[in-house]
């Protein structure tokens, strides 16, 4: 019977037991990427798969905004689609993506240009969108708690294109840099916010359930681009 | 057969008609609230009630946001939400509509408890927000064309105020003195976005729909209110 209401230290265990065991930097795909096994076909298969992924999460945390009623935690969330989408002045992350394509010789209009997008990413990146749409707000906030771990990931990745990729542009990479930071600070408040709004068992339940299942969603974002373009074999 | 295009004088005709017609200036309640025959009881309902409305509009506009695929536009629309719900070192609109609540006399508490939103009210302002979510968005930026029309009540509201309800701390009005200005800016734009993605007949046609609308959710505001808080018989 799991009715109790867990203590602080207690539902961060929970929840950072889930980036441990299913975060995708476990990916098979990801492993190879950052051993510097992927052909540029693949880099770039990835990266025009995975900006179906930035350009709907202004739409994500709209949608969120869209939930949350109180004007306090709006009044902050908001900068998260500041951060992607920009202003003047600002370029903002779905357009330092873009920049990360030009560093690997995709254009704008290959990028923007969402229908060749595979479909197992599409659904799954539509999934997290209806996540959003549809669930309590402190629930949806729980779900982007894969920040958490971004860091770490965006740290290594950023070695390991410097490494192995050196055919990609270094200037493309300002979205990994900018992240390393960004996602520390987001997932902080997301945390804070975490703990304080989901305040009862189910909703504590659900915010480790929400987790489980963003992490599900980049799961199968790799899957379906591991499923087009497959690693080459080791080369030993 | 109103299978043609409309050409843009005629679209426009065709919205600024709706306004003509049923905005709510033309309401009895707002009548006789202009012609200074409302007891204070009645002013504090007003301004209580409507509340509502306002703590929606972010809410509202959250939705219409995460339903656009359009980043230029959301880099522009997303004001509107910063407008109301405001951000350090800016009030923003909520924060104004608090301040006319207390120069009427009436505590924030009183304000924030929406406990006691007149039914007809919580219907029509929840109706719109379902609006937003569920229509396309350039028919949901079609429904806030009232702002075409805001400037000019605006203006005639703070003089009737300022004449009539001395009782009122001046103070309280920055509202109004700010929607004069800002509803003319943001219904440029809005009207700009309806003219060029309302562009097809059915789309045309939805956005005067949309305007109706728009027009019946702030008609029946009043309608509520004006139940609750029947005018005064005039003193002829």
């Amino acid at each position: 019977m799991s009715e109790l209401l867990w203590d602080e230290p207690t539902f961060i265990g929970k929840l950072r037991e889930v980036g441990a065991g299913i975060y995708h930097d476990k990916h098979p795909f990801h492993v190879v990427m950052n051993e510097g096994r992927l052909s540029p076909q693949a880099i770039r298969g990835w990266v025009a798969n995975r900006f179906y992924y930035q350009i709907n999460i202004p739409i994500k945390d709209a949608a969120l905004l869209s939930n949350c009623p109180l004007r306090d935690v709006r009044r902050i969330w908001i900068d998260r689609i500041i951060e992607h989408d920009g202003r003047e002045g600002n370029e903002g992350g779905i357009e330092a993506w873009l920049r990360l394509g030009d560093a690997c010789g995709l254009s704008r209009a290959d990028l923007l240009d969402s229908r060749n997008v595979i479909p197992a990413v599409r659904f799954a990146v539509d999934a997290y969108v209806t996540f959003a749409r549809t669930q309590p707000w402190p629930v949806a906030v729980a779900s982007s708690l894969t920040e958490l771990f971004a860091p770490d990931l965006m740290a290594k990745r950023l070695e390991a294109f410097k490494t192995h990729y050196s055919w990609v542009q270094p200037w493309g990479f300002d979205y990994f840099s900018r992240r390393v930071t960004q996602a520390r600070k987001e997932s902080d408040y997301a945390l804070k916010l975490t703990l304080t709004h989901c305040n009862t068992p189910a909703l504590q339940k659900a915010a480790v359930d929400a987790l489980v299942f963003k992490c599900e969603v980049l799961w199968a974002i790799l899957d379906g681009i591991a499923g087009k373009f497959p690693p080459t074999p080791p080369t030993t």
